[in-house]
């Protein structure tokens, strides 16, 4: 029997996985803000190193109350809009329904399940360069793995989910959730936090030794934090981001883009939970507690 | 027998002090780089809480070579300059000749002496608003003490100088070299790194939770650090450092103003030297290391 899909947040990655999904032949129901008129009229397109395509009809929406009860929900709201989920998911989700949270940082698993205790919850992954570049427009730029982790549902239940990505040519796996929530931190937290703070992409970054060295040790004050919550992740993995880091395109992180456009800052996912987290098992993140209080400064200052 | 001085660079700093000097009725001989022809046709005004005063005629000079002898000289270049110390000193001073160096940072003295193994050197640490505002002329809003102390001379030395200073009407005091500058550097390495990378100005840091956290933060470190050195100061330092600064009017310290104008700014003397005392003394300056960072790529983008 084929799962119906829901997507929260259509943007760069909601847009892009739900899109590929649709794209497969499997029903999917996109929640839209502001591009709703224009994709119901105009359709959702989709440019990718992968292959173009556009979907048209689309099954768009403008209020969850509208949509129908899904199997599977993919969220890809920035996660300082994770407050609305109580009032959105309600309408979609039936009880076995399962929802992905497809967002960087730390703890919003635990969140939601405060709100909804019996819900079936996962967290995905993106490792994807993939921008909004207009109304009913996204642009999949480079790589476009994604990662599934169950929290609270079965690993049978996110395989059948991730079996429909990578029939729809997404590559994608399931993995342990904390370790690879942390794994992703050790590159967010540097280059999101140091493209604001500096103003700068990644690319320069990269290029000044002052910097790059500050990269360095706080990916590896990450990595210590991982370590103290349970991980086991090796100071190597430090190089071996910069190493990838090196291969990719002048790049501006998903939290530049927002400062850029002055829109809030992923600062609770991405640093203060990590921290509080990490200060639990006694461990201090000096350097990223530093950025986190940067970042702060910088937001409140718009 | 009265002292001779010579002011090296009459910026903000040495043009206010030798200013005063010569108001008293010192000999006071000049240095100037770039106001020199103004300053040789118009004079040296200062403006300035305590009287406004304009010097005319004026011993200026744009050589150090075509500068008398002097007993003392007052140094009041940034620290980015002071390279240029070994050429601009050997034609003014004689064997018994006070070098003081009015300057923020650490090992400056050290750094003098390795290329003047004979010269009696003193620091002097000016606790002054006072800005250059155009051609020879200086403005100066607020406070004005300065403080000497001994590196490698006679206290009674020092101490002449020091009365010939009170005299002109400025507070000044002998105290101890060393304490007194990591206890500047507890004001100084907050204050100056955060309002350059932040781009903004104390009363902003000041009001913001976050910036002002982190300002004590950082303070507490210079403390730790200073102590590990040797001195004693106690955390309350960071507290009254926090109180003096809320009666302060919204101020952009120096290294701002150089940010501003794209002039070099004096890492080395405010961060890197007490880094790296700090670290031979067994102590990590963490987030002080951080803000070192942050300042180098900063100047390194220009």
């Amino acid at each position: 029997m084929s799962l119906k899909y829901a997507v929260i947040g259509t943007g760069a990655i909601g847009g892009y996985y739900g899109g590929k999904l649709a794209q497969s032949g499997k029903e999917v129901h996109f929640l839209f803000h502001s591009d709703y008129e224009y994709v119901k009229k105009k359709g959702l397109q989709v440019d990718s190193i992968t292959g173009n395509f556009h979907l048209y009809p689309i099954s768009a929406y403008n209020k969850a109350t509208d949509m129908p009860v899904c199997d599977v929900v993919l969220v890809g709201l920035k996660t300082t809009n994770n407050s609305l989920l109580k009032e959105l998911l309600h309408p979609i989700i039936h009880q076995n329904s399962l929802v992905i949270l497809i967002q960087n940082g730390l703890g919003l698993e635990e969140n939601l399940q405060k709100d909804f205790p019996e819900l079936k919850i996962a967290g995905g992954l993106a490792f994807i360069c993939s921008n909004k570049v207009g109304e009913g427009h996204i642009n999949h730029l480079d790589y476009g793995k994604i990662n599934l982790g169950a929290y609270s549902c079965s690993e049978e239940q996110l395989l059948a989910v991730c079996a429909d990505f990578i029939q729809a040519g997404i590559e994608a796996e399931v993995i342990e959730l904390n370790l690879a929530r942390w794994k992703k931190l050790v590159w967010n937290i540097p280059y999101n936090g140091m493209s604001v703070v500096l103003n700068t992409t990644t690319d320069k970054l990269m290029n000044n030794p002052s910097s790059r060295q500050l990269l360095y040790d706080l990916m590896i004050e990450v990595i210590r934090a991982g370590n103290a919550v349970g991980n086991s992740i090796p100071d190597s993995f430090a190089d071996e981001m910069l190493e990838m880091t090196e291969t990719m395109k002048p790049y501006a992180p998903s939290m530049k883009l927002d400062y850029d456009a002055k829109r809030p800052l992923e600062i609770d996912a991405i640093y203060s939970s990590p921290i509080r987290k990490a200060l639990k098992a006694g461990y201090v993140m000096q350097k990223v507690s530093m950025l986190e209080r940067q970042l702060q400064f910088i937001q409140e200052q718009y």
